[in-house]
This record gives structure tokens, C-alpha cells and sequence, in this order.
């Protein structure tokens, strides 16, 4: 069962924040066919449904050229959930681990990463397959998959170290 | 060479956001052998130098069962860079393309994420390869790779929607 807001036997919490270090803005929106966080999927899955990536003004004039990847990474803003557990019980059954250990979208900066197969892009929509979000959910960021991503500025000497 | 605050020719720019949308927190703090932007790898490597990840309290305890992931996200806050352009000219040669198309750090919210070798973790420290950022960098997420991880959590309806 996914988690509203409740906390499980053996979870831990901690103090939330009382304040922020950096700022975020929402650049677009995701959307899914999953409205209720009791159908998400667990994990984007690449020949899943199409799911469409709005993205807002002034943004649009940044997609320009990424048509030519076949996979993106995706970075949206997880807004429902907790914030404050250290330890979770993902099956809710008495065992724990450590947040760092899950991809729960429980987690003190809970920013979703995905993987997702671009289909198109026409104006300010872009349509994928491979997201598991709610219908909804603020983007954050969108970026060439990193294996197919060449950089093209030229290199420094930090890409030929591999001494300790 | 790596930008430091300029507007090169070609780029184009948008006004800065006067509010933000969400608040991240610093979670621990990035250390690596690259003090200077002109020095950093373009794109981290896996034989690349040790790297070491320090986490802040009270986020130690959510470490538990990372050990067992070869390969781990990590996710950090670009704090050196600027967020206002749509397109980018990273040879500086007068060609451009949109920010979206790039993994360059300048970007609305200036998240990087790499896919690092797990070497150890030993109380609050967490040794890797694979990264490229600056020493000092903010820390926001530890997560396992996405294609080692297997969802604990029972499995819901959308994870076998493969139809549109």
C-alpha cells in the first residue's frame, strides 16, 4: 500500500525543517493517467502508458534541440510527500531501512528521477512513456539521458584524472 | 571553458524568479579534488579520483542499506550557477542550443545528479568515484541506481499498465 501520511510501525521521524536553503521554481507539469497514489506504479516501466510533459513559459525556447535524444531524465517535485522519515517500512510489515536505501518519494528533498523514452515534442508538450508520478506533479528539470549525452564544451583536466 | 558568471554571444537570458515554488535542505556537503570550475570533469567517470559524501545529522541514520548498492544517485545543488538562460553556447563559438538539450550546470533549478561507484561507508562518510562537481558542493539526495534497485513495496496497478 503506498503511503498517504501515516507512520508505520518501526518508522522513524525527525524534526522538520524550520528552514530552507535553496529555492525552487516549477518550470512545468507532468502529466499521467494516475490520479491517486494508490494506482501509481512503483516504477516507470519504458513501455508504459503516454504521459505528456507541459512545460511553462519562459521555458519552451529551452527544449530546442532536444528532440534528438531518444531517452531524457526527468526531475519533477514529489509535493505529497513527507519529508521527515529516516527510517521506512516500504512493505509495512515491521522491517525498516534507511531512506538512502529506498526510492520511496519519502525523502527530505523529494525530487523524483525517471528515465523516460521521448516520443515528441510539438510546442510546449512533450509526450513520453516510463513515468510513475501522480497526474499533476511539478517538474523540475529535463535533461538528455546521460549515456547518450556527449559534452560539448571542451574538456578540463578533471575528465582525464582517474589517480587518487 | 567552464562559465563562470558571463552571457556569452548567442545565449539568451530570462528574468530571475522572484519567488520560489518549494525549499530544499542541505542534507550533507560533496568533496572532491576540484576547487575550481576550470578544473572540473565535464562528466564524472567511474575510475575517476575518490570522492568523498559527508552526511549532516539527523540524516545518518537513513544510510542504512545503502552499503548493499553497488552503484548509487546522487543528487546535488549547483549553488555556483546561474539560472536564467534558455540557450547556452558551451564551445562559445556563437552555436547555441536550449538548455534542456544540455546536462550543463546552468539550468532553472540547478540540480546535478551522477550515478556513482559505491566504495564504503563508514559512520557519516560515504567514499565514491564518478562524481564532477566542486569541492563544497550542497548535498540533497542519496538514492540505489535505479536499475539495481527492486521496489519493496508491493506492487500496484500501474506497474502493469502498458496500454494508452
Amino acid at each position: 500500500m503506498v503511503r498517504l501520511n501515516e507512520i508505520r510501525a518501526g518508522e522513524i521521524a525527525v524534526a522538520e525543517p524550520q528552514q530552507f536553503d535553496a529555492g525552487l521554481i516549477y518550470i512545468g507539469r507532468v502529466h499521467t493517467p494516475w490520479t491517486d497514489r494508490l494506482a501509481c506504479p512503483r516504477q516507470g516501466r519504458s513501455d508504459g502508458p503516454l504521459c505528456r510533459i507541459e512545460l511553462f513559459e519562459p521555458w519552451v525556447a529551452a527544449l530546442d534541440g532536444l528532440e534528438a535524444y531518444a531517452r531524457i531524465e526527468v526531475l519533477y517535485w514529489l509535493d505529497a510527500s513527507r519529508r521527515d522519515l529516516v527510517r521506512q517500512s516500504p512493505a509495512d510489515d515491521g522491517t525498516t531501512r534507511g531512506t538512502f536505501a529506498l526510492r520511496s518519494p519519502v525523502r527530505p528533498n523529494p525530487i523524483g528521477t525517471s528515465v523516460a523514452t521521448l516520443i515528441g515534442i510539438a510546442g510546449n508538450i512533450l509526450t513520453v512513456r516510463g513515468l510513475d508520478c501522480l497526474d499533476g506533479t511539478p517538474l523540475l528539470d529535463l535533461k538528455p539521458d546521460r549515456s547518450l549525452f556527449t559534452p560539448i564544451a571542451p574538456p578540463q583536466h578533471g575528465d582525464f584524472q582517474t589517480d587518487d
